[in-house]
């Protein structure tokens, strides 16, 4: 099972980064790429067209401001397109969001929230346990971590009253 | 295979149908219920909690104004959750977005535009398409017969000129 | 006569600590825990239906980003429910404060503003003060000190010109 | 036990009127007004420092654009606010919210969705309910009937399929 | 001299058709096309490359929502391209605008106001007068124009007090 | 000729000492106020409803996130009075500047930029201006003297190329 | 005492109207024009030149979307300026309001509501007043009349309950 | 081939300056100005009306928050005008943004992204290389240059992987 994870440029990648560690913990193969919308469109494009091919079986687009990556993917695959909005220098993010999220009739592409990466890789995981149980195993134990990690804070701050 | 939608109220209905019904297009199963993360929480979780050993696949969310419920089913669920943030009388559906989007790191949401139903959809049948090959080759179909019908609204418009 | 104090996240808790030092100067018993509405919603859910029994009078949940703790708390109790939008690191606070405040018809949160921890702990006074008259003293007398303070305020600035 | 409802304007009164009836049918007095921040700054403040005395124990405040009705309100009593934002001609009524939600340390006003009348009135009813047991009562038996007619709604949707 | 405009949708038609006028008004020769960023991705970046190939000199692209379809096409050119953000059913056609005009470096999109469709065929022209003298004759008399209409319309304002 | 300079809180002092320093500029006294509009409600009015009878012919109210202090003084005196959006620490000042300028009708707020206290100091010299002659002297000095160093400025960027 | 109404496009006169009346209502002589900071700058740049010389003491300036028309004025003219922003077809007036609000420092133009045409014929009254003695008097009867109607208007609602 | 480059202020500069650059690598001449729409209109108008007849071919205008320079400019000239929103120090450059792109019917401003100045340079090449053919064979090479740029970094994140 294998993920890839296109970033419209490198600044994204200290977000992405936080990604691709999940995917990672999930024992889920990446594959990172830096491709533009707009300065590399044909090798996006071709890329996503490629990827079903090549045994991908989610892809996640990461971009910020005009955000079209995560779109221009999922035009041309039919494979799930997850998008993270990235925050820029301006707007807050606002602009990334609207850009990905607001897609058309036709071609969803699964939002998360601005620069929310982990969430990205997350969901990533969960599509795939749709089809590989294993996954879905190691979800619920994740959860059950998250939880008890929680717990343990909850545990703190009663102990400061 | 089969897919739950679950609105926060039965006002909700006439943006979830278009969701039903591209489902049902698809021959993928579909389970509508109206179950509120506010007025039935209870029967909300519980309902979410049995879906996967009651065969579901994905849950689809559709809520509108402080739009908690993809999220409270996100949070006992390890299905994947697709939210669609519906459009209220105010704040022009953006409340809704962002009650939905902005998940916090953890428990991700799979957003689509305001009122996206018919996208959520999709969605949920790209998400079964990993699994289930016969969907890939019924949406590969519907990507050509949506290109189709733009080519022939394209001919359309040239011919005015 | 207490208060519970609810928190997403112990990130949160610079933030709720003002409102639990609002609560103790007026005498009032804080019980400050860290619950999720998505991480831990059983916990949450379980703490919130007992509440009332445990001699809880009024319940503060504060949440970032799509923060439905608030509104999720307020489905399963008939306590008063305050809600605290805490400033995320997008969106300046607005993905909270709407998650939070536009609660559908049925199930109001009492919302305060964007990081308002101190309104939120005055707020619980004074929805306690329709109870116990003693409250209703010190909060007069909270008031008058604030007016004290901004008479002084004023004279300094008259001083400077 | 009497709660009073003070509007800005006449206008305001289609929106007000469902948070009066709210009020009534949990067999709370109330007292209805007109009274502007800006146009009768005077009777609006002698009527709020005055509502204590008059056995008045809620006072909801409702207003549009700039709204600053609650706001004042609160300033000059001890008494809790709860504030009404009014969806105005322009902004959505995100001008009203702004100018509800956002008051600064020292004096909270509980806000309520944008036209969200009906939540005003059940927070009352709640904020009451610390001192009135017989309304606790009433509010688990509203919140239940709340749960039924969704039930009924969703039995509804079901049978759709 | 040739312009192109290319729309994502027929129902950005009524609007674009104004763009179409204002051309035509200036002699300048039109293309009309329906091309999709997202259902027919192939189409839109083949014939915007080919445009330069055939005798277009600027292309104008028209569409709503996560309005990727100028982008795209700027993507692949080096011919100046417009963009007209269209007002679709939520978000006031605030996403269209942020999605077409905020445009990472390297890939401008020449943008105009929402439903700005008179003002991308002015545009347009005045693009094209840097290289047709002729044009820019015309479109001073264009702007005579419009301001004699002001003058009509002030006098008539007049005298009416 | 004086001028009451009212702010909500002395942490908007440094915002509004520019706006005290233009009016001395020109010569026109100045009263500043630290008076609340919800901790000391009695003194803003009180001293609002003195200002005409005190000689004082424009008042100015600087004010932050639920800003009423402008709109509550405009309510009780006939003078002129200007408001001055203060950014706070959260809505970048669109909660001060909504607060602010949507005043409903019959009670108009003279509002100027977010922190654009230069500017509500040279609005109240113009206000003056229609009865002092003397000032529009002044003033049409010192839009020479801004337009002026407008020129110098374009001078030094000349100089570059 | 003469005031000026200058409106960007004779479409903005039913708002600039409820303006002109409310200025003869005070006996105030009006001037009423169209002319256009981008169509005909000239004309609306001679026109404020003049407006001093002319007796025009206050001008008043209405306009839409990118709404340059006050500031332009105000750059010109030494004579206080009032912008009212006009409410267009996409926005919601929020364009309008911040393209006249946030005006550079030097340069203010006294913003009022969103379509608050009736404030700004009041602010114009209020400026005049401080040099007009008779026009505060009627102002004051003006606010007593306000009173009045909305003391009426809270009769009428008490006697429904 | 020369371009005007318009700042409001010269504290633009240093976005500014982004633009020069990117006009000389592509050997156009440009001269650079600070002209203000309002401390300077005269001069700004002027230059403008000028500018044809000086060889300029193309005007670029940046300025922030209520920010009319591009506009006016526009309004003046049949030269294509395009506009750089500044960020400010509020509204993160919605205001500035806004300002500039909403422009009415019949004056077009061609609007770069908030901060865009590079883009705005390239766009100026564009529009100069629909009558200058060697801009676009600089321009095709440009492009090719950054899709390099991509490659390359592309290379770089799979190398870490």
């Amino acid at each position: 099972m294998k993920v890839a994870i296109v970033m419209g440029s490198d600044s994204d990648f200290p977000v992405v980064e936080r990604c691709i560690n999940i995917l990672k913990k999930f024992g889920v193969e990446v594959e990172a790429r830096v491709l533009s919308a707009h300065r590399t469109p044909h090798l996006a494009i071709e890329y996503a067209m490629a990827a079903e091919a090549n045994g991908i079986e989610v892809i996640i687009g990461a971009a910020g401001k005009a955000a079209h990556l995560p779109g221009v993917i999922a035009g041309v695959t039919v494979l799930p397109v997850i998008g993270i909005p990235i925050k820029s220098s301006t707007m807050d993010g606002l602009d990334s969001l609207l850009s990905i999220v607001q897609m058309p009739s036709g071609i969803p592409v699964a939002t998360v929230a601005i620069d929310g990466a982990e969430n990205a890789g997350l969901l990533a995981v969960q599509i795939l346990s749709v089809k590989y149980p294993e996954l879905r195993v190691k979800m619920k134990q994740y959860k059950k971590d998250m939880a008890d990690a929680v717990v343990e804070k909850d545990k703190a701050i009663q102990l400061k009253f």
